[in-house]
Parts: structure tokens; C-alpha cells; sequence
């Protein structure tokens, strides 16, 4: 019997392992759900805990408590709300948790599962980007063990499959390039909301559109990529496939080469983690590499991608840098799609917002734990968003 | 210190192999040499007995035991020469023996290791695909261990990373297609010798080069990854991969597809059997897959690779029947080379022996054994031999 909590259970990466999750079960493996969290959709959060029988299900929203309580009357489900109940529901004892919470709210939660021992099965990219090192010592001090699903990460972690990161010559995070991938840099910066969001392979949501229209998603998973397997950004490759198949592949130091493949679908990272080291049997789409026909490669152009080389310098700036790039990201995406700066400003804000804070010292000043990675991301908003509400940048400007 | 054997230390198995160990050794591994064996080349052999005081260097061919011993007269180097003395020198105590030795003559030297317990590297096809489960439970039953050193089956070996090959929904065994892979069928029955020799990946021998050119390598291949890793053929694919990067792969139960990918350099697979589970840092070429551009893939076609499904069909009829196969194979692979049958006699010829010998019961009479497996070699060779000299064959009928 495992004990079970998927923090997140209401988004779509929660909904996939629940959906594992029933195939688990369905195969005999008992499995006991501890707390399902979600943010504000009370409706499918009730339904979830009433399915599993989950022990508490928490929403953040406070002001949905009533709707949830109300939903969950006469079910044996405890209920909560508020950011601070999500963090207590994600330190109750549990065997597995699934950590999908989006943005920097799954900060806390994460690294409250993480002390409990549990096994992390880590989707949520801000707890590792904005503190990395901290979440590590974290689950290497309570005996537990992390495994991304992050489909990048997860082919690497499954490529490595309990090898040592050393002896990895190189990671190699695949990309789709997004949709700008064959345009001009000056085309680029004509490039409106509308083209950002329409990505050519996932239903995303806008702010993940626009990371993988500037390719600031894979700068973020080198950042995630160079403290989850210890390597050092210089032996991490970005490399662009269009068709989306390798998922992520690793050079050991003998020179062979192990890569992940498989049809884009996120439930197969999640049921990895669920099953690690043994493997999951479910109804998964397969491969056909006969009927796909080629697959191709190209190497990322740093120049119409800069935010590849700005992930590259928080790295080796660390300290709160990789937190402070997170933030001034959010702020200036949110600014490209309210109209207010052009697609090419994004890269050009984060990389200011890491250069002011580098010469006052605010990077310095992080101390690696969550309180100084809160500092530094609110510290970087404010920066960032001066920056984009300058005149040059408000009038689209480079 | 580790002990080490390698059995065909003059072929370029055995001298990649060599090429391996000092690079070992110049990391700082311990190394002892038991046994260097080879056909004839005592000049090499001699060579690199003196290089790795070798306690014992032996040449297959009697007829040159003399100039070996007046080669290494005063180096300390024990010599021997036949084939008995070859498998007495693989019986010697050892922890790693690489089985380099080329065809059926591999099968004794190659049993006589694996009953010292020692890890097999395996080179060579003819001890798996005449003698697999002797072989595996021989090995078994010394408490050793089998890394293959095919370059595809040390990629399902490598892609695999310890799994049980359980966990695995389908082996893919790539294949370069050979040199008549965009061929017709009429076509090829005009091929002629210089064509079928003409392999555009690697340099090899003529036999192996029409093995290749008729797909019979992977069809022997099939046999080998059924009993090394225990898989049904139903279960294991042939896919057309003509730029021979990925070198196999596996589609776990979950729907996970791993691969192995490398320039192809057979010291790769040799590093992988020397360090596992553990990986040996030499300087090994670098994949560049965007400098590559495209990997394409397309499947068999049957119909002109009629070898696929004779190997299938061997494996499903059991016994003796792959002993047989491989060796109507070598019979009228050596008749094509000879000018005297046309290319699609081959399988043809492969074909009407496994039929005439299950009709009359000779595929059965195999009890697994050694003895039982060259008896069926040698009945084989004679029925294939007789069916190579019939008129319509000998004029290059169909």
C-alpha cells in the first residue's frame, strides 16, 4: 500500500496521474491517497477526493472553501483551504508525491513533501530553478529520492536509468524550436500575441507559448537539467528536433549515446516516476518510426534565441540569478501579452533585470534557502517591471 | 586486478578489444592476461602476447605451433596450438573472456569460458544462435554473466540498463538495409558477387558483407536477441535505419522507447562489456546528430528479404532448426561467392533445408547440446551442399 498525494491533482498534469494512477490500481497495487490540492476548480478537486477517498483535499483559493466543503459534505474528506493548509496537506506522511503545482506556489508544498521522505515526482520547474540546491538537500536529508517528469528531464533521468550523472560526457535536451524556429531575428520582432501562443504541437498555456516561442523553456531546463543531475552548464547541449520524438538523450563518457523516444505524452514521464526503477504496464500510444519516417536535428541559434545563453549566465552567476531570471520571465512575458513590449524585449528585460541586480548585489545575497528564493523573485518582479514599463519598451522598441 | 582472455585476439574484434584494455590500464585498471587465442596470424598474436605477458598464447592452426614458439622463444608466454588447445586455454580461470573467435569453431572455446564463471564478452553469433540456451545455462550455472558485443544487441543490452527484457513490449533491431535496400526483386536476382560485397557502411568480410546485403545477418540477429534476452520474434522488430545511428532500441511496457545511438566504432560496445554496469572514459568519436541533420527509417520489406522470416520461422520451429539455418546459410553464401548460384538462391537454399530436415525430423533430434548442435551443422551443411549443385540452381534458376 503506498501512500499517495498529488499536489496540483486539478491541472493537466495532475488529471494524467491520476490517470496513472487508476491503471496502477486496476493492476493490483493498492494505493491510499493522502491529499489532492488544487488552486480554485473545487468541482473536478471534490469528484478526485470522492474517487480516491483522499484523507484532506485542500484548495488555495480560500474564498472557494465553502463551494469545497459544501461539495465534500457527508464523502469523510477533511477540507481545507489556503496556500498555508496546501504546504500542511503536502507535509502529511506519504510514500509518493506528485508535485504540479504551477509557478512559484509550488515552492512551498514541494519542499514540505520533500522533508517527509517521500518520493518527489518533481513537475513543478520552479522549485528546482528558483531553489534547486536547497530541494536537493532536502530530500538527500530525509532519505527520500526525486524523479522529474518534466518530459526532458524525465528522458534523461530514464537514459542515465541509475547511472551516475558523471558519467555523462554531455545532457542533451531536445527542443522543438517553437514556432519561430525558421524565422529572421527582424521577423521576430514583429511577432505578435497571436503567433506566440499558437505552438505547433501541445495545447499550452499562454506563458508556456510564449517560453517555447523564445525558447526560454529549454533555458529553464538547463537551469533544472545542471542541478538535478549536478553537471555543469558547459555539458549541457540544447539541440533542436523538430518532430518531438527523442525526448532527451545522454553522451556517456565511452561515447555512447542513450536516448528517450516515444509519442509526445506526459502520462509516460508520470508513470515512470510512479514505477521507478520497474516500469508501469498501461495502454500507451506506441512508437512507429517506420511510419514517422525521419527524424531531424539542427543545432538552436543563440542569436534569435538569446534566452538560451541568458539560462547559461544565471547559471554561472548562481546564487539567486536563475531565481531572479524566473521572475523577470514571468514579468516580461505577461507584459508581451498584454501588449505592452515586443516578443524580442522579453530576453532583453531578463537579461537587464540579471544585470542590474548582479551590480547591486542582489544575487550574492541569497542565502539558498526559500525565504532569500522568495526575496530575490519578488526583488526581480519590481525590477523587471520597471524595465518594461520604459518608454522605449512600451513603444516596442528594441 | 582482473583476469582477462580473449579468444580471437588477432581479428579486428580481438585487436579493438586490446585497444580497449590499455586504454583500461592507462586509467589505471589492473589487468592480467590469461589467453590470446587466434587462427593463425602468429606474427600479431606473438606481438601482443609479448605486450601483455599473456601467460598462454595459443594458434588454432597446427601447422603453425612452430613459428609462434620460435616468435616468443624467452618471453615467458607459454605457447599451444589446435583447437583443443584453444578451448583448454578459454577454460583457464579468468574474469572476463572476450568470445572473439570467428564462426561454428567459437562454440566450444566460447562454452569452455562461460563454465569458468567468468563474464563472456560475446562476439561471436554462432555460440548464441547454434547453442543459446547450452550456452545461457551453462552460464547460469557457473554464476556468470553474457554482455553482448553485437553492436545491436549491445544497444537492447545498453538501452535495456539493467531492466528485465520482461519489461520490454518489443526489441527494434535496426539494420542498414544493406546495399539493395531501394532494390527490386527482379533486380536482385541479377546481383552479382562484386555488388553484394560492396557494403557502403563498413569494411567487412565477403560472408559477412552478403549476410548483409540479404538481410541474413539480421535474421540471424533476431535468433540471437530471442535467446539472449529470452523474447519471443513476435516480439522483436526489424526496423530500416540506413544511416546506422541509433543502434537498437527497446519499447518498454509503458510505452518508454530507449535507444543507443553512436558513430559506429565497435570498441564502443567492447568498452560497454568491459566497465558495465559501470562506463570506461576513452576517447571515443562524438555523436553530432545537427551535424547529422536527419536519422530515416523505413520498414523491411519481406518480400525481397526473404531471411527475415526464415529466421523467424527457425526460431518458431526450435530445436536445431537456427543451428541449421546459419549453416545452409554459410554453404550457400560460399556457393554464391563462387559464382555458382544467383543471390536469391541463398534463401532460397537456407528455405528448402530447414524444410527437408523438419520433415524428416532432424530439427528435433536436437537435445540441446553441443554435440547435438554441431550434428545438426554438419547434417545441414551436407543437404545445403546438395541443393546448392542441383542444374536449376547451378544455372541461377529460381
Amino acid at each position: 500500500m503506498r501512500r499517495v498525494s498529488v499536489l496540483g491533482s486539478t491541472g493537466s498534469v495532475g488529471v494524467s496521474t491520476l490517470d496513472i494512477l487508476a491503471h496502477a490500481e486496476a493492476a493490483g497495487e493498492g494505493i491510499e491517497v493522502v491529499a489532492l490540492t488544487a488552486n480554485g476548480n473545487v468541482d473536478l478537486l471534490a469528484e478526485q477526493a470522492r474517487r480516491w477517498r483522499a484523507k484532506v483535499a485542500v484548495v488555495a483559493d480560500p474564498s472557494r472553501y465553502e463551494a469545497l466543503k459544501a461539495q465534500l459534505a457527508g464523502s469523510g474528506v477533511d477540507v481545507a483551504a489556503g496556500e498555508e493548509a496546501v504546504a500542511e496537506a503536502a507535509a502529511r506522511p506519504a510514500d509518493w508525491v506528485m508535485s504540479s503545482i504551477v509557478g512559484v506556489a509550488g515552492l512551498r508544498p514541494t519542499l514540505a513533501a520533500a522533508r517527509t521522505g517521500a518520493l518527489i515526482a518533481l513537475a513543478n520547474k520552479e522549485s528546482i530553478v528558483c531553489a534547486g540546491p536547497t530541494l536537493l538537500a532536502e530530500i538527500k536529508a530525509a532519505g527520500g529520492a526525486l524523479v522529474p517528469v518534466d518530459s526532458e528531464h524525465s528522458a534523461i533521468f530514464q537514459s542515465l536509468g541509475g547511472l551516475d550523472a558523471r558519467r555523462a560526457a554531455r545532457l542533451i535536451l531536445t527542443s522543438s524550436g517553437g514556432p519561430f524556429r525558421t524565422w529572421t531575428r527582424d521577423a521576430m520582432g514583429g511577432v505578435t500575441v497571436a503567433q506566440a501562443v499558437a505552438h505547433p504541437n501541445f495545447a499550452m498555456g499562454a506563458k508556456i507559448s510564449v517560453d517555447s516561442a523564445q525558447m526560454m523553456n529549454k533555458g529553464l531546463e538547463i537551469i533544472e537539467a545542471a542541478y538535478l543531475f549536478e553537471t555543469p552548464e558547459e555539458r549541457i547541449d540544447v539541440l533542436v528536433h523538430p518532430e518531438q520524438i527523442i525526448h532527451s538523450m545522454v553522451e556517456l563518457i565511452d561515447g555512447s549515446s542513450i536516448a528517450q523516444l516515444g509519442p509526445p505524452d506526459m502520462r509516460g514521464p508520470i508513470a515512470c516516476a510512479w514505477a521507478w526503477p520497474d516500469r508501469l504496464a498501461w495502454p500507451a500510444p506506441s512508437l512507429n518510426l517506420a511510419a514517422l519516417g525521419r527524424l531531424t536535428f539542427h543545432a538552436p541559434d543563440p542569436e534569435r534565441f538569446p534566452a538560451l545563453n541568458l539560462a547559461r549566465q544565471a547559471l554561472r552567476l548562481g546564487g539567486g540569478a536563475p531565481a531572479a531570471l524566473n521572475a523577470a520571465n514571468e514579468v516580461a512575458v505577461a507584459a508581451f501579452l498584454a501588449g505592452r513590449i515586443g516578443f524580442l524585449e522579453i530576453a532583453a528585460i531578463v537579461g537587464e533585470t540579471l544585470e542590474a541586480m548582479e551590480r547591486s548585489g542582489e544575487l550574492k545575497s541569497n542565502g539558498g534557502g526559500l525565504e532569500a528564493a522568495f526575496a530575490v523573485h519578488a526583488r526581480a518582479h519590481a525590477v523587471a517591471a520597471d524595465l518594461a514599463a520604459r518608454p522605449a519598451m512600451a513603444m516596442g522598441g528594441a
